[in-house]
């Protein structure tokens, strides 16, 4: 399959514009072929009024389920064509590249399994009373219904999974809404393959071709005029804080402001308990610089703070070991220009801030990053802010306390994270029950014994947190809770049986679990 | 009892400002005993610091469901007094206040029922699979938990159902956050009374005495202070569309945005179809009239749009019914002085514009309003904007279409509502599906054959609409669904059993339903 460099507008091809970019190949810092068009405003309202237009909210929750899958189908249809091309536009290799495509399929099934069960919809059902006095009580039944089209901009760290058929498109075709995706422009080749296999899959299964579209482009200028376009009605985000606070506060000073979920990354603090420090040190040593320096560092839930118990000796031992595994990681290729060189400066304010524990191996090919840790005694913590900012990449600070208090401070301090982690020993976990409780305060996923990195699609998952991790905390990003992310509660009060949406009739027809007069049916 | 004039915060009385103001009673136009003092910044800080320290978080459910009825107790003891004053500072009569606090009271059983009940925390466990290839499963489990410290504001016309003890109260405190009341100032002795009950009911419970603070303030600054709170959490609010989007404004401009429920009312819709028109036009006429002057009109749910469809002979009888119903309603006493003038500058503008068919009887003693049903043809609707920004009080707009197609251009024109409803015959109602399609996505709550006065305390209830009936559509202020408004998912990743919240136990000892490996259980 040929890349075209064009937008897919409501399944057509579109270059109206004359500016256009081109993608780079990260580990030698070259550029790919095809040139692809920067989305002019008319694209944008092109995209956004076929998706209003289209009434994908009308196909049925099979319809819908049908798209997931034929998606994930198309997805891996395309083999190695998309595994080669995101391979040269991302630097990740082949392996990991294949583990995403299964993850992302695995995800789109999963939404479409919830479909198809149908009980997502929280279907509710107040029936009528005409004996109440002292008036009649009206039959009541509500649902979630789609809020309409949703913007979807693809991550950089992610080119399939939180991408143009990643987490947020999932949810959204799942929920009813039309997607119009804004690719990431560091793999747009990805993207223009990913969204010409949804678009396929769109014709494939006879729904409207306003269901999907994706735009394409580099600045800032496609997605702000997408966010603010007054038919878009949210908008799904993963990325910098400064990306996402950018749209959130854009979406919020619309006349008409819409929600918008926007996963930012965090520095995903790490608390290491005093005896599991002591008795079991080297192997958290091991496996945290593995969880920092995994994929380059390049996850939102890699750890950049590390919380030593005050333990003097174990803590000095544990620093030991975990700047001896980090001067054995060798540099890699990160994901392009602009992440190496925001990855270069965080390091070098780190260094100016901080005692360098140790260093990678350094690289001079391409855009590699070298992984870095850092030291500081916990009180440092306390006194300065910037600490707590993530360093997108393979670095990471340990922070030792001097005391017990010293550590809660720390938690206390700490804004909204996606993960918190403790490593203890069951006595550990006993004595430290007031710190678990600030950390499930603080995070969308609090983790005893695991690294944070690593992030299962499932039911019970939530990828999220409290802001600044997400400007949204009440949903996830990832697993099936994020199926009502663009959903709202519609309600139907006194409506003739044949009238309702299949849901709420009073057979029950798509056989799902129903709260009927204030009891779980089904 | 006798009324202080003080704050309440944390428990203990306040007033260290030197600012008071009075209330009014709205039939006399006079002053009515006892000063109030207006809460100085540091008391709201005191009473936010208060909240946050109080970790009623850690409350169990029973303890909260045992506050919820402690509080519905407390009010029920409050008697006479509570109507009486109430009575004097509304205007509104004795039966409608017993009513309302009949309403508040179920409200708060009603959440109490369901966290005995304990399934709303939507519990999700996804087993560990230590044989998973490539990598081991980890035990993930998650459900609901409170997002912390809730401002609520007072609505000036529900003095019970929506304000110190109403809906947002009891959904924050069902669902484990503090929760600190700006009263409304047009009631603020029904709001100390009231305030004072739930601080008992704190305290006969043995919760932490910040679980709850009452302040009270006439200005805009005491609810802009507590917004901008570091500490505050999310906000609860029901009233203007001025006041909730500068609290929604201020909200997102913290430098740690919070979530802002504002229900900021609607015109609300009616669209009667043509069989329906010719059939029962004087039965509807009737009911709409009774519709628009309940209460003065004073309700969010008021029907200030009438879609009149295409039947030139029976929409003229219909009008002439209207008039005549409306030339009969008696003035009464609207609940302050500023929403009066509100509605006198609301009808004039109306007037200037449109053409009046009928208006009520009037009177001359207090803060009376007058009827009034206005006229136009509805493509007058789709030209001017303003005719749907809602003027609060008993007025409302007949609109007659031409076509049947402007009868659904005038849906499509509609902005987002509370309530958007259709009177039709089985005929009508096949013949437009359309219509009900699109007023599905506009509104929370579309009814057939009902008015939309008159909001259901169940669980299938949804009270919200899309912006700008609301600054939330996700979510609704009435009913059970509500529960859910200030909570998060918080995951738990590979925690040992012991260390689990109860609802994720594995041995599910809250009995709770709970979806276990993808599968609804209990």
């Amino acid at each position: 399959m040929k890349l075209t460099g064009l937008h897919y507008i409501a399944g057509q091809p579109s270059a109206s514009g004359s500016r256009t970019f081109t993608a780079t190949d990260p580990a030698t810092a070259t550029a790919l072929p095809t040139a692809f068009h920067e989305a002019t405003d008319q694209e944008v309202d092109a995209a956004v009024q076929a998706a209003a237009a289209a009434e994908y909210h009308r196909a049925t929750a099979a319809q819908r389920a049908a798209l997931l899958d034929t998606i994930a189908t198309q997805l891996l249809d395309l083999g190695e064509t998309l595994v080669e091309r995101c391979r040269a536009e991302t630097g990740l290799p082949a392996g990991r590249i294949q583990g995403e495509r299964g993850r992302t399929v695995n995800q789109l099934r999963l939404f479409s399994a919830v479909l198809r069960e149908g009980s997502w919809v929280d279907a509710r059902i107040d029936r009528a009373d005409p004996d109440r006095e002292p008036t009649p009580q009206p039959d009541i039944r509500s649902m979630l219904q789609p809020l309409g089209p949703v913007g979807v901009f693809g991550a950089g760290n992610f080119p399939l999974a939180f991408s143009v058929a990643g987490g947020d498109t999932a949810s959204a075709l799942a929920g009813g809404c039309p997607v119009i995706v804004k690719g990431h422009p560091s793999h747009p080749g990805t993207s223009e393959l990913v969204g010409r296999a949804i678009v396929a899959a769109v014709a494939a299964c006879g729904l409207p071709a306003g269901t999907f579209s994706l735009l394409q482009g580099q600045g800032h200028e496609v997605g702000q005029a997408l966010v603010r376009h007054p038919l878009l009605a949210a908008v799904g985000f993963t990325g910098s804080y400064r990306g996402g606070k950018a749209l959130f506060d854009a979406a919020n000073q619309r006349p008409r402001p819409i929600p918008v979920y926007a996963e930012m990354g965090s520095t995903n603090p790490v608390f290491i308990l005093p005896e599991a420090l002591r008795e079991r040190g080297a192997a958290i040593a091991e496996g945290l610089t593995q969880s920092v320096t995994l994929g380059v560092g390049q996850f939102c839930t890699n750890p950049g703070l590390v919380f030593l118990a005050p333990e003097a000796a174990a803590a000095g031992t544990f620093r030991d070991a975990v700047a001896r595994q980090f001067a054995a990681v060798e540099a890699d290729t990160m994901l392009n220009d602009g992440i190496a060189v925001a990855y270069a400066a965080g390091v070098e304010r780190l260094q100016s801030e901080l005692t360098l524990l140790a260093k990678g191996r350094e690289r001079d090919t391409g855009y590699a990053g070298t992984a870095y840790v850092f030291h500081a005694p916990a009180r440092r913590f306390l006194e300065n802010e910037r600490l707590e900012e993530e360093v997108f990449g393979p670095a990471t600070i340990t922070l030792t306390a001097e005391t017990r208090e010293e550590l809660l401070d720390g938690a206390r301090r700490l804004g909204g994270h996606l993960t918190a982690t403790v490593f203890g020993t069951e006595a550990d976990l006993r004595d430290h029950a007031d710190l678990l409780a600030i950390l499930a305060q603080k995070a969308g996923r609090v983790i005893v014994n695991n690294f944070p990195t690593g992030v299962e699609v499932g039911h019970a998952m939530v990828h999220g947190g409290p802001f600044p991790a997400t400007t949204d905390s009440r949903s996830t990003s990832v697993g099936t809770r994020a199926i009502a992310r663009f959903a709202r509660p519609v309600c139907y009060q006194n409506f003739p049986d044949w009238l309702l949406p299949a849901a709420l009739q009073e057979a029950n027809p798509l056989g799902i679990r129903r709260l009927v007069d204030g009891t779980w049916t089904g």
